[in-house]
């Protein structure tokens, strides 16, 4: 698991320029702007469910998913485990999902916590993407001994990397062939779709309930919005409520979520350049990618080029205010929008002069190369 | 259970107008005062524990109750469910509390979803607090048949009425001396210490957790806190990160709620005395209270006046846009620091108009009389 | 609570004569007969449900209740668990149920640890049974702030009291009204047949399920019998797997628990006069009863007689082979088919000694009067 | 997963002759003698804890497991499930084991639903055991996003594969280096035991807990055991009243378990030669073993041998009273102290008119060849 909080006590060197945090796409500021999208929101109680901006929000996302109701939510985690809990209505009973997915391992266990419910992990043996047939294999059918699927759960992107529509479409055949709900952690779907230029409608068609975190790559400050039909939607609200999730005067947080989306989420495509540039800049010195870069996330591996990311590239990179997240030879750079293109040449600058302080003897440079992600 | 978005699809009569909501103290709207200290806060990451408002809010209340530390969460359930969880680590187990209580009837079965314990309802049958002996003689030992107490759980105030400190300490004696853990419901403790001059830190001597809302008489838009030593709130933080309660950008509400604890927590005792007027006038054309009105709540029973809460009393009070909660003959009314002298004479007046339109027979007004709550 | 096992460390005085077990009717020692009839039942393998010792129980005994089908576990609190269990699908969701209720008080907190359900006790005020007005005002509704009711459940015999089956009749009609599933712990409903006269079929139309215990006054060594229409029975079948109650070759076990339905249910009216005998002769001496006495429990309370029960009482009927539980002033004496005339004799006899070796000053010995029990 | 009762309707042929069950070794019949034990054994109530034959088995099997205590269940999923369920305190948390593991996929999801703990299934890379490296990098570490490792759980054997004692040594080590409970499924340990002749005790030493079948091989007609050290089974017992585990009079049980260890144990030996026997003729006819055959179970792939399980082999032996589970070309055979020498001979007569029915073409026989297993 990635410690993306490695650097919770290292303050960057200077902290009155700007830094650049690449330790996720979580790390962006709120805006003087986003403040006045505040101001002019509706101020009444979201748990009355009396909040035009609240209500508003949750209409315009779930139109665009092509659902029925959205709920606003505090955090990708709570969108995610209510959606799967809604789903989970009576044990014994589980789910299958990528064997690296946020919900399995980045979420505290809350599945077996929240659902009871248990896990089969599957591995997606091209390295991307499972597969309908994986999936299937994995499906637990019901029986005296078993803990029966009752929910496949799919993430796209994963770590950066985009899930095909069309075999996210197969595998949405299959579930509902065998009457089993298929829900989203659409955490990143905007880069998704901004990237292929396929419609959030597109993928929500096949989803009875899809998670969209809106403090990732969108920028917002706080949120993340769970959609789905109208009935799932009212239960979904009450266990929000049991997880104390309901808020009261939440108009300006979804205000100005809405106005990330329709002004933050245009200029994901331009991020995605920056990160292949990134990329390919890194790559082409002898770093190494654990996955393909589809979108804002760059994995690297730099056993072969020798770098400790702790000790060798962190300090520097902090030295020039950028931050990234990684120990041993492992590392996560997210771009977002508030990384532009000097941060991307700097970060290729201090690579470069720590390669070279390091080459004694020269380093061969081969072709781009991908390396198996750890399961 | 009070029905207190009755009023849901209830518009007032003037939606120009200033709006007086005595629904719940959590109706209080944000000020153009909140934003600016909203946009004066830092804009870190609150999961990263890197946000220096946040950090500030925590130790600011953790310090005002004498305990170690804070966690800011979304909401007073969300605060109270992870006070609970995390005193409550092994089942099976139970909860002590009083029979009326917030965390038993209003947050949705959350101790038992949660921890999967037990609650022991007590009743109080001074019909303002659970007594030290009440308590005991509803702890249950351990025992092969039994899910063994391990929390009593308080509330002060509950429904307004203020919890004596003499009989809190005489509690915490009794459950210190059987290593039963103290929490405190105090969503409004702010209440009952600025009523009473007694800090919060008199009354956190005697628990080892306490639940303080930020978004009922305090004013803030969304939060509430818990406070308790530095362990256990290291473990419920992550309780939270499970529950979905980590949220990325939360300075700015930990600003404004620092901002009103400073700012609307000195107005409180002027309130109460608003309340007290209020309740005076209500007593004095033949309208009982339910329970006494120590604080800013003030429970109704019409029943004596022969008015009928939603059809009588709601459309004449919307008219001069002031709404309350209630059904049948029963009804709930509380006071914050929105809530000025003007609204309290409308109120008044409209009452005594509802009145005399009722009366052909004159009613006979008796001296104040108190009508035990329902359990 | 009840110290049953008050007397573990203790042994009557004498160990080769024979020993009456009046601390419970699960207090019954299997006969030589019982094991010549778990020689002749089936031997094959329960699990798979291939054991017809098993499936003959289980219909024998679904069809005296008109139930379409049953389920042979170890214990009542598990068929008192699974169907609990089995009715509450998806929390949140509560229970009703007496304050006094086994469910709630003697099974280790299993509502709460396996359904993940609250429990809204009600008061019995009658100090028999609860009614149906009780139970109703005590169902939860829907709500955003709620654990609705789910389940309304019953007991009896409760600690030997008959519930009356007009008032059943009554709660059964207000359940189905409200989309409420009725659950029986009938752990003792053989007594309360027995003794009224009303087959077990009249009782099972009010119910969808409902909890038979083979090993309290039955006299069965092991089991419990749960039944509940056939999906219903299906569905607890699995969650009896996931408990670890599936077991292998029960056809002995059940069979002589068929044995005993057969051979000691009919004996059980004569049981309750015994008990009857023995409760008058005790309030002839001046020992109250807490509750009355319907069937083969005698719960007393002798702080009228100025009697301690481990001091006074249980030494001196150990002396006479006769074991009993209580502390205090309060003991639970059970009568079962192993108890004779002899032994309410030797006890009679053993408490009037007590008495006058007590007796400096003469007892007044009052009417048999009533005590409540304790909540 | 095996659906071990696929043949749950089909009748053997002859019901009046001796039938050979194989589909597992739990499908054992108690016999004469075994009637005549329990007549001998004590009575009294094991709640209670005052059954001597229950505490002699406890304490027997305790003692030769190095242990201080014991616990008789009715099941091995519950003795399993009861020790991890005790082990597992405070979540979120999570239980390391090999992805084949009896109490991941065949306890009905047990873990996640009564400890709610996740589960990290482990690929066993060598295809008999999982190695203490393959544990290591699946341990979780505490972290706000993780539900960290608590417990390591083995099984020995797994589908009749021994643990070798050097690699659970090994992993005990790092287990209690990193302060993670260890638990053992010892389902069919006393086949481990018996064919390496290492004591149970030395097994014990590795663990802090383990769970022994008494109706597998064992021949008992239910039961199983756990044991550990005073306190965890203390904890653990009221864990099985929770579970309705609490049985009254089994004291019979108790002492047939223990007439079975000390009676039908010593014969296992014999039992794997038979097994060997049956595999190695199973293999000469061109059939392959999915794994290797350490013990009393045959995990056998026809798929070579163009045979269909259901269609073409269960039919023959069912003719011939021999019963075996299976699908598709993958069946578990499973031998116990009720298969003779006969039941072998003749199971191989039955594959080898099979064979030679469906030989239009010779088929080539080959060499012995292992087929990896399902994940």
């Amino acid at each position: 698991m990635y410690i993306v909080n490695g650097l919770k006590n290292n303050g960057v060197a200077n902290p009155h320029a700007k830094v650049y945090d690449l330790r996720s796409d979580t790390e962006t500021a709120p805006t003087e702007e986003m403040f006045e999208v505040m101001k002019q929101a509706s101020r009444a109680d979201d748990v009355f469910q009396e909040d035009s901006s609240c209500r508003e929000l949750e209409e315009y996302v779930a139109d665009l998913c092509g659902h029925e109701a959205g709920l606003f939510c505090a955090s990708g985690t709570m969108t995610n485990q209510l959606g799967l809990l809604t789903h989970l209505r009576c044990p014994p009973h589980s789910v299958v999902c990528d064997s690296r997915a946020h919900v399995f391992l980045l979420e505290a266990g809350g599945i077996s916590f929240h659902a009871r419910a248990s896990v089969s992990p599957v591995i997606a043996s091209n390295g991307v993407h499972v597969t309908k047939e994986e999936i299937e294999a994995n499906v637990i059918a019901k029986d005296l001994y078993s803990a029966p699927t009752k929910v496949v759960s799919l993430e796209n992107t994963l770590s950066g990397m985009i899930f095909p529509l069309s075999e996210i479409r197969r595998i949405s055949d299959m579930a509902r062939h065998r009457g089993l709900a298929m829900h989203l952690d659409g955490a990143r779907l905007w880069n998704a779709s901004e990237e292929t230029g396929i419609p959030l409608k597109e993928y929500g068609k096949n989803f009875d309930s899809m998670s969209l975190c809106l403090s990732k790559g969108v920028g917002a400050p706080i949120g993340s919005i769970l959609v789905g039909n109208a009935d799932f939607i009212d239960r979904a609200r009450h266990h929000r409520k049991l997880f104390g999730g309901g808020w009261r005067q939440a108009g300006p947080l979804a205000a100005v979520a809405k106005y990330c989306i329709e002004n933050v989420v245009p200029t994901m495509k331009s991020t995605h350049q920056l990160a292949r540039r990134l990329a390919d800049g890194l790559v082409a010195q002898g770093i190494d990618l654990q996955i393909p870069v589809h979108t804002n996330m760059i994995m690297i591996d730099t056993s072969r080029a020798g770098i400790d990311i702790q000790n060798d590239l962190l300090p520097p990179l902090l030295e020039h205010n950028i931050r990234i997240g990684g120990m041993g030879t492992k590392a996560r750079i997210v771009l977002h929008h508030q990384i532009d293109q000097v941060a991307v040449d700097t970060f290729l600058n201090v690579v470069s002069q720590v390669i070279a302080a390091k080459a004694d003897q020269p380093l061969d440079i081969p072709v781009r190369r991908m390396v198996s992600m750890m399961p």
